[in-house]
């Protein structure tokens, strides 16, 4: 069956206190909205429907950068989710298939979870998914009858006996669109929000003769984020999932706690990762690398047997080939590293070539920036650039080689050949004694005045 | 009624092993003492009276710096607490208020408790702070008789039932200072420690025919430190308490846990805050910041939009107007850096002021001290300050003006003009190959030679 | 009596899944087979025999490193555990003393434990390490009567009543050499999985009439590796308990649990650790010293008073006389700093020796390799080393002297001298201007192409 995702993304999330629509809050630095677009994904969806309220404006831009074939439509007014869904209709014209109502605040949820309810439409009209919650506390609670769920109870409406029952609602429901949008226009406004809820519909099918059942997953896929504070513990759920994955997968964490992942980072086997190191977004490190402390690897990707940091920075874009050693508090952006070049300290490699085993010394500044533009610098194999060398991009030197310590390189370098932009050394005998007896003097007199 | 506070800080802290004297060990970077004290300022009080003991030259130096008025008075042998309130006598002489004795290794006590406190001694003559023990181990208990206080009872001369009482003593007591003083006189020593106890006062208040009652506060209020571990644990616990609230206001932090904030620092609403960063005191934090891994602030403020680190250093005096960047590796102290000027990489920025939108390149060092003195660099708006400029201060570079890269800037530059110090590129054809053949070959030498 | 260490390390760690033998992956920094191997040394063994299988040559090169007398002898099939031991027949040829069966992934037995098994098995025939488990699971019971070890069964094989037993058994096994070789040649493999267990010892030996005791330990002890979840949590118990030690040994920790120690960490009394700093082997710090945030040390030593951090990075070598300074982003190594020194920002000192009250500008670099081989640099006392001075090795600078900001220092510098390589200032006026205008005219010219 054909499927359409209609995922609700209108609420304000007044207790994130925050300026920011709720749904586009981050976990593994990606937006809420995200997570839960992608839960629908392998069910491969004809259409996918963002129902969005406030800040619309930003939660269409970020759509659009999440998935171009998404279609928002706007509910100007919150009158509840069946309200919310009611707004679907008409992007979902003439769509005969599944209609599947996700939450952009639940980002949790699996794919097989969705595949499961899939499934159960099959022979159910209505199909809701639920979970057994270790503290039901105010959740609403299906009621079944065997297999039957024959209707949603709102707590606070529910008797002794209801309230016992542990299986709670998630609000995800699976029917066919138009069979939706039908049991939608029956529901009411009469209760005492005066919102239009879409869990009626379970009642309003059962009242009809239709068949309705439930599906049930973990309860953590169910985890809905209403506060910063449930922002940071999905977070914290993410990670920790991802962890063990990782660990799973053959990847040693000293400290996994202290290790922060994205959505897509990916780390191959025996690679080890010591204490706090910090993975942003589009990550890819092969087999048996080693990532030392208080490294931060963004839009990289790192080879085999390479060693990085302490303290390295690895920004979008850079390459590092096999072997390649990035030593500590050195910053590479858009920079590919060939096979055993070796960036060991205080250095800025961006927008540069570097050949396999050049060796670039302490306090090299790739200088890719005029004010206005950025250039390329282009290093040979072998080639080995002295301390505090500055490369004034566009500028390259050749193979094997060799700056001085100190020089500003503006002009192309041979291959083989030795450049150098050195005043030669002078010196002063006795001067600085007498430079800080002078200064000491100064200060003196200084303090005195004062 | 006035206030005056009585605040123990003499003991010894054996179990702390160390030579810093209890109550001078830090949590959230401030001393122990510095939090009680701070319990009891919301009161206004009149007097504060320190009782010092151990290392009572230190504890006096420190409360000086914490509030100049307060007395210290020195108690030379720790004979029990309540001998220790009784060196207070002589400084609150002639006083006739309230008289509040806190503890000064007992850091959260909630100044409501104490108003609450305050509140009761209107009716009562003898006010104790008590709490209910989720495990009441071996503290004191109190003995109500309904609203009435009639004793405290030391676990040791507990009977069965009084160690069923989980009302437990917290040390804190409020009286009328003229009536402690007179209750004090009538403390003994006959016990197995010899020590002359506080808590006696409330039987021979009792004994007296005054009236004692007993105020309730959250257990966390009454956590004491002993031991570095339980240090830790108070740190942990301000932490915890810190990271919610400022959640609550609207801060996101994707590790919380990782976030190390001090007593005063201000963070506004919508900042992000990425893992491992950590405040010092003296931080103000604007709203619509981003703060990225491994940053490390104190006593700086920084300004709405501007995005600081990863790995960015902020020390005291750095003020940072909106949408400022300074990135990795970068140290900015007593510095201001205006609109939208941006610091990206290896910087020491120290003594200085940065003109808006000026762009300092990579590397660049404010040279700021002579080996005597400390000395301020001038940037003007919209400067571009090439990679690895040395500005030895005092010295200006005016607006727009260019420093070229590798350049040490000795002389004010004029607004607009292009400042270079560059000795010549020059060439050296095959000269690299040589030097490494060369090297090699006495490598080969040395260590045939070895 | 004389003791033989039986370590068996032969085992895959399918679950690990690595390339790595299991018993090579490493907590605080060392393998898991120097942890079990470190277990036994306080029992002065004459002999220790290291039963390796997977990986065996890579084992064989990691105990060389460990204890260059160890045996290791190599089991070429996995039949196990009674097999294993076999295999240490003939390197224990002639020794009649105790034998010790420890295993390579059990890291945490306590040197006491083991003191206790060689204590009972002075009056025992076969002595066993027993655990009372607070899950019992799966593992195989102690059956005793009175103070006889009966027999080991295994779970599976354990009666409802034998299931209820919560003595578990932990493998380690002592015996007297001869006795236990002789009872292994008894043991079958007449079971599911066709092994020879070790544990089958008990039951032969009590058929024949001799006497079997169990010892038992912390269940913490016996914690054993089998994944690299398994390894993480071993990991954090080591941690946690290290951390500990160190705060009763009077050393502050503002945030222990983000504080990595090796096993050899060595802090002394009133040392304050900020959050997120990370020791690698071979550490020792001396009393009141600081080290601030984000710093990261690997064998080397800090003497009294010296302030280290944040972002300070010590390397092995790195040797820190009193009171010196050395602040953020600075990378040190194998270099004596003397007395009162100070490297305060952004700079590599490698190869070097600096003298007592030098000053180091930010960003000096040592440069110390010239592409083949390293070179030392000595700095005098005094010496005050202008900001981003490069220190061409090997080359030194007389106490004292004072070196240029930006020199490059080639060639020695007399004691207060004054040394510079600096070209000199010149200034281009209104280039800047027009500079840019050219530039943003060309970039405006491409945009228009593109």
């Amino acid at each position: 069956m054909k499927t359409a995702l209609i995922i609700l993304a209108a609420g304000k999330g007044t207790r994130m206190n925050s300026d920011l629509p709720k749904v586009l809050h981050p976990i593994a630095q990606a937006p809420l909205l995200a997570h839960a677009m992608a839960s629908g994904t392998e069910l491969e969806p004809s259409h996918t429907v963002i129902v969005a309220g406030h800040g619309a404006d930003l939660v269409c831009r970020a759509v659009f950068e999440i998935d171009e074939e998404a279609i928002v439509v706007e509910q100007t007014e919150q009158l509840g989710t069946a309200h919310a869904v009611a707004q679907a209709r008409e992007a979902l014209a003439g769509f005969d298939g599944m209609a599947l109502v996700l939450y952009g605040d639940t980002p949790f949820v699996r794919s097989e979870t969705l595949e499961k309810m899939r499934d159960a439409l099959a022979s159910s009209d209505v199909v809701v998914l639920g979970f057994e919650a270790a503290d039901p506390a105010r959740y609403g609670r299906l009621i079944l009858a065997g297999e039957t769920l024959e209707r949603i109870v709102e707590y606070k409406d529910a008797s002794e006996a209801e309230r016992a029952i542990t299986l709670c609602n998630s609000g995800v429901v699976a029917c066919k669109a138009d069979l939706l949008f039908d049991l939608i226009d029956a529901v009411g406004n009469d209760n005492a929000s005066e919102e239009y809820y879409l869990t009626d519909i379970v009642g309003i099918a059962r009242a009809r003769g239709l068949s309705a059942t439930a599906v049930t997953c973990d309860e953590a896929e169910t985890l809905g984020v209403n506060s910063r504070s449930d922002l940071a513990s999905a977070e914290a759920a993410f990670q920790s999932r991802a962890r063990a994955t990782l660990m799973e997968d053959g990847v040693t964490m000293m400290a996994p706690e202290t290790v922060y992942l994205a959505r897509d980072t990916v780390i191959g086997r025996d690679t080890v990762i010591e204490p706090n190191v910090v993975f942003g977004p589009g990550v890819t490190v092969e087999s048996g690398v080693t990532l030392r402390s208080f490294s931060h690897l963004e839009g990289c990707h790192v080879s085999r047997g390479s060693i990085v940091g302490p303290y390295a920075r690895l920004r979008p874009g850079a390459e590092l080939a096999e072997d390649v050693r990035i030593g500590n508090f050195v910053e590479v952006k858009n920079a590919q590293i060939a096979e055993g070049a070796k960036v060991n300290h205080l250095s800025y490699i961006g927008d540069a070539t570097i050949g396999a085993r050049a060796n670039i010394g302490a306090g090299t500044i790739t200088c890719n920036y005029d004010g206005v533009m950025k250039h390329h610098t282009e290093i040979g194999a072998g080639a080995f650039i002295g301390s505090n060398t500055m490369l004034v991009a566009p500028v390259s030197v050749g193979s094997g080689a060799i700056t001085g310590s100190g020089s500003v390189i503006t002009s192309d370098v041979a291959s083989d050949a030795l450049a150098l932009s050195r005043a030669p050394q002078i010196e002063k005998p006795g001067v600085a004694r007498k430079m800080f007896e002078m200064l000491k003097a100064k200060k003196a007199r200084m303090q005195r005045g004062s």
